[in-house]
């Protein structure tokens, strides 16, 4: 068999690239001649590349190198207490790489080697215990995919279009496969017999670092599915996530996923914490405050087009992408909308069964230049379903910063490039 | 609620640990005395730790240094046409970051820009086709968790028992979650029907780099579960891993998975390249070659204890873990024995469900300092049971270094030392 470039089949590119434009593809080669990329050899093909021992971890190659985390400088006084936001416009699929994952300390992450690490629990238990590192590892462990998305993503929003951008407005959330012993394993171990009736009993988490960002969390979640997590997607949790352990609480708010856990106190009562009063408290606007505000309702974003991920293509076929999530469970439709809500259509969903995970929808579809309004509208496993800026501040008013899970919309112009807007 | 250290918890702690060394888990602090590292404040939580803005992509921290792609500097000749291998002594759960997931090349790694990519569909359709990366976007896409292993992972050890760690005997692995378009769309964008019978049709398949590491495919895989794709782990694909387009071909050994995807011929006969006569070919002793041993059967190993990954506790409770993964579908059950093969004890597996993709299995048992002969056995959907190396070598012979997937066995000692050894 003959591989060599023919003229014939040069020929035959021409008129691939004509049937393509026809058919609504542009052809990457141009009407008046062959494209020299893929008719000429190239460099690449004659010498050899890199070898495998140069780089000891692997990085993205340097064309990706604007794939990053970012963080927004008006919106915190402090790197040092801050956050960053995962790149989503740029992500396809639904895992997070922990490189490019969102990042939020209050105290700043610190360094601690599993040699130093030690969890305490204490409290109603019958035996208060403290564990190293390696007795951790000693228990039954499990594999999950979870979305951990912080309270206050989306939030700068409350106020109308302030960032324009997905990784900025919806970018405080990432996906991995963690892998942890459950909570309820570690409590059981301490003795919770101690504590009487569990149905009113709480955990009180905390982390080594100087901030300790305590939180209360209610029994019945601790011996659901919270984790005591070492591993995410494979390999240690970075730094920034918590090495070497942090808590992962399925669907519930960031601020609880407590990094570089410390200790686990069974209490009768929710502590009240600075974590979970004077912050993470949605006020509405008569001053008092929506209480116990753990859970992340269903939620969904554009991702692709958006305004940092403009059309790149001509007219014809496009495909429209995104992502969705609960905190309640699976997610279970995606609608999305081209007119501003008028009219919706249901997506695709690229994966289904992944609960309290991030799930990704794809639109196929074609555009001939349009204007559009897109919107896209997540429903989960309980019958929820996304509300509308409105009707979120018709419940809440704008007082708030955190848990603002309405429906964004994507204003895309003529020529493909989009624009964070409100539509009324 | 006072949430200061007092005496009597402090006195607690020593209760606790004695009682889990009783219940066989070494407590952190010693008999003699409180431990510092829950007892007193340690300056982590005094000071400040590290700002969000320090590291545009995130690395792993510095004390999982060690956690890298490794090379065997007496197995190839050349960086530039070489492997390495995935620590998977060191991770857990299902997904191989990109970072550290194992590479082969056989001619570099290329640096090809997205704006240089083309994608050419030529031979037996209607149309020629070249399609530049924006195309690839446009057609809908797929996310799918699969595994890729070298044909000649775990080659080395025909040969009996000579590399010391899981790394360097099953590293030649790594699992993704892929974003792609399935091949069978792109072929039917050229017009399929001008092939005439697709059940004795081929796809040909090849990379931009100088090697072109050309491949034949048989066409019921080709439109089966093929993807050209071009996000792993969310993420681009890294330069290592084909950058912007490879090719993933589910359950079917990693040299068909063909990176810098170039061009896909439609043809009624296997070519017969290079790399699939001489190279990845399985040589019976007689001289005579199996044909076409494309998918990977079932295979599983224990990772942990592994050489690499010793028992790091006490005696008491213990988790074995490992990995299986099938070409032919799912994992249904891992067997695994502590006595070289004599009796066995069903693992529990991670997660259930996934296709062609790395299955985690865990024994949650107790140890108490005996030595073992550790060994898995993995079964998937077909009823294929994974071979011992003496079965395989009566089917097979000596002389191939490709296709092992038989029983791997661990000696541990007293110490909790593994190494690796065979038996008979």
């Amino acid at each position: 068999m003959n591989r060599k470039l023919t003229s014939t089949s040069r020929r035959a590119f021409l008129r691939g690239s004509a049937a393509m434009a026809a058919g609504g593809l542009a052809g990457a080669a141009g009407a008046n001649g062959a494209d020299p990329l893929i008719t000429e050899t190239q460099d690449w093909a004659i010498y050899t590349g890199a070898g495998v021992d140069e780089t000891p971890y692997g990085l993205p190659i340097r064309f990706e190198e604007d794939v990053v985390r970012r963080n927004v400088e008006w919106l915190t006084a402090s790197p040092i207490s801050s956050i960053n936001f995962t790149p989503i416009h740029a992500l396809d699929g639904t895992i997070t790489p922990q490189g490019c994952a969102f990042e939020r300390h209050h105290s700043g992450a610190i360094e601690l080697r599993k040699e130093d690490y030690r969890l305490m629990i204490n409290g109603l238990v019958a035996t208060p215990l403290v564990f190293d590192y390696t007795d951790i590892e000693r228990f039954p462990r499990e594999n999950h995919v979870y979305f951990c998305e912080c309270a206050a993503n989306t939030g700068m929003e409350w106020a109308g279009a302030q960032l324009n951008g997905v990784q900025f407005t919806h970018g405080m959330i990432h996906n991995m496969e963690y892998t942890g012993v459950p909570l309820r394993t570690l409590l059981n171990e301490a003795g919770l017999g101690a504590a009487g009736d569990l149905a009113d009993k709480w955990v009180y988490v905390e982390g080594a670092d100087a901030s300790s960002n305590g939180r209360s969390i209610p029994m019945e979640k601790a011996l659901d599915d919270v984790l005591v997590a070492f591993k995410a997607n494979g390999e240690a949790l970075r730094m920034e996530h918590g090495y070497p352990v942090r808590l992962v609480v399925p669907g519930w708010e960031g601020n609880m996923w407590v990094k570089w856990l410390r200790r686990i106190e069974v209490t009768d009562m929710a502590v009240g914490s600075r974590e979970e009063t004077s912050k993470y408290t949605d006020v509405y606007e008569d001053g008092t405050a929506r209480k116990w505000t753990w859970v992340m309702d269903a939620k969904s974003v554009i991702t692709s087009p958006s305004p940092q991920s403009p059309v790149r293509h001509g007219h014809g076929p496009m495909v429209i992408s995104g992502l969705a999530w609960s905190g309640h469970g699976q997610i279970t439709r995606v609608d999305v909308s081209r007119d501003g809500g008028m009219s919706w259509e249901t997506a695709r969903l690229g994966k289904q069964g992944d609960s309290k995970a991030l799930t990704r929808f794809y639109l196929d579809t074609t555009w001939s230049g349009e204007e559009m309004l897109l919107q896209s509208r997540a429903m989960d496993e309980t019958g929820y379903v996304q509300p509308t800026k409105t009707q979120l501040r018709e419940q809440r008013g704008e007082n708030s910063v955190y848990h603002n899970n309405c429906i964004q919309t994507w204003y895309v112009n003529a020529e493909g490039v989009a624009e964070n807007v409100e539509v009324s």
